[in-house]
């Protein structure tokens, strides 16, 4: 198991060293932290942009539409700010699965349903966090629609990190159901994905030519 | 001027925090600043696979290419992480152009030259990102192809945040010509803006198909 110690969570660190741990040999933190860490910078965007069009006379009929997105997506810009940590944990579970003893043949059946046990794990984390991207690309609706236009780019920038962190996290199920059989949760996996997609990618059009809208 | 000194900067502080700093009543940091995060991200990323291809028996016959890739795509990182805080800066510009006095005509054509002459500065910060963000496109391209294949959802990840970064980036520049009369400035703006999305593009499709068939 990883250090969960305060001082050592990625979130803890400065921005820069984030992105020099990212580039090391490691694996880990890898696209799965990355991807997290995109979904909660949109709905950080994305909560900015309600606080800048709540109190404003031009934008009073939107008003309590922004303020019910601000409390709705504050929390998930936590949720996944803790994914950033969540992913690489569940990761190196899967590398610690993989260098166990498989010297004996009952070593090398506990070997591999440690290492089927962490894959799903590993592949839990990014479902969870296609789940709440896709209810950031939800909230991030309304915004592109009617939050105070001189922070439509940010807007836009919102629905990016909203889908990077979707298709990343996506991308990151995949890789970890890859080599398991056909078993019922890797079929499971496959559904999910398939209909967590289908209801976002219409969202993140639609935010996406709102703000080409809005902004041209 | 905004304080630059080292403690101050946006990529000295935790990553926390400046996910924080981002959701923020304040306008910025913003989206230009998160666009030009990922596209450190994406660059930190594509490093991290060639770390990860390099020296790998298997790999022998793109271990050339991976060490060009990888000494090339690491200033970029450098470079997209400084600026994180030279779109917040370039911002803070206009801002305080928009705060001159404007009670005298002389004072107001003072503030409407400050206005363009900021609004200008912090058009360049983020097409010059845009191109950043298209040189990385196009580094990714052979690491998609030829990286290790353990890695490729890390690769799919770094594609992501260098269309984030390349499609923020742009979002960027357009609201900051956008109330611009039609200057000759502007007009290389679109010009340049045009030209390197025709480039970047089909470079940011071919790292998505790539990644997706090699996942599959």
């Amino acid at each position: 198991m990883a250090d969960k110690s305060q001082a050592s969570l990625l979130a803890n660190i400065p921005v820069s060293s984030f992105i020099q741990n990212v580039a090391s040999r490691s694996p880990a933190p890898g696209g799965g932290s990355v991807a997290a860490f995109a979904g909660s910078l949109a709905s950080a965007l994305g909560g900015m942009v309600c606080r800048l069009t709540i109190g404003k006379k031009k934008y009073a009929e939107v008003e309590e539409t922004m303020r019910s997105v601000e409390k709705d997506i504050l929390p998930l810009r936590d949720k996944l700010r803790d994914a950033i940590d969540e992913d690489t944990f569940a990761f190196d579970e899967v590398m610690a699965a993989f260098d166990l003893p498989k010297s004996t043949p009952e070593e090398s059946t506990e070997r591999d349903q440690a290492i089927l046990a962490a894959s799903e794990k590993a592949a839990e984390v990014p479902l969870s966090a296609m789940k709440m991207s896709l209810e950031i690309a939800r909230l991030l609706v309304p915004v592109a629609q009617g939050g105070n236009v001189n922070s439509i780019s940010d807007v836009g920038v919102a629905g990016l990190c909203a889908l990077t962190a979707f298709e990343g996290a996506k991308l990151n199920v995949l890789i970890n159901i890859k080599e398991m059989g056909d078993t019922p949760f890797k079929a499971r996996m496959r559904d999910e994905v398939k209909n967590l997609t289908a209801e976002a990618m219409p969202l993140l059009d639609t935010i996406k030519r709102t703000v080409e809208e809005r902004l041209a």
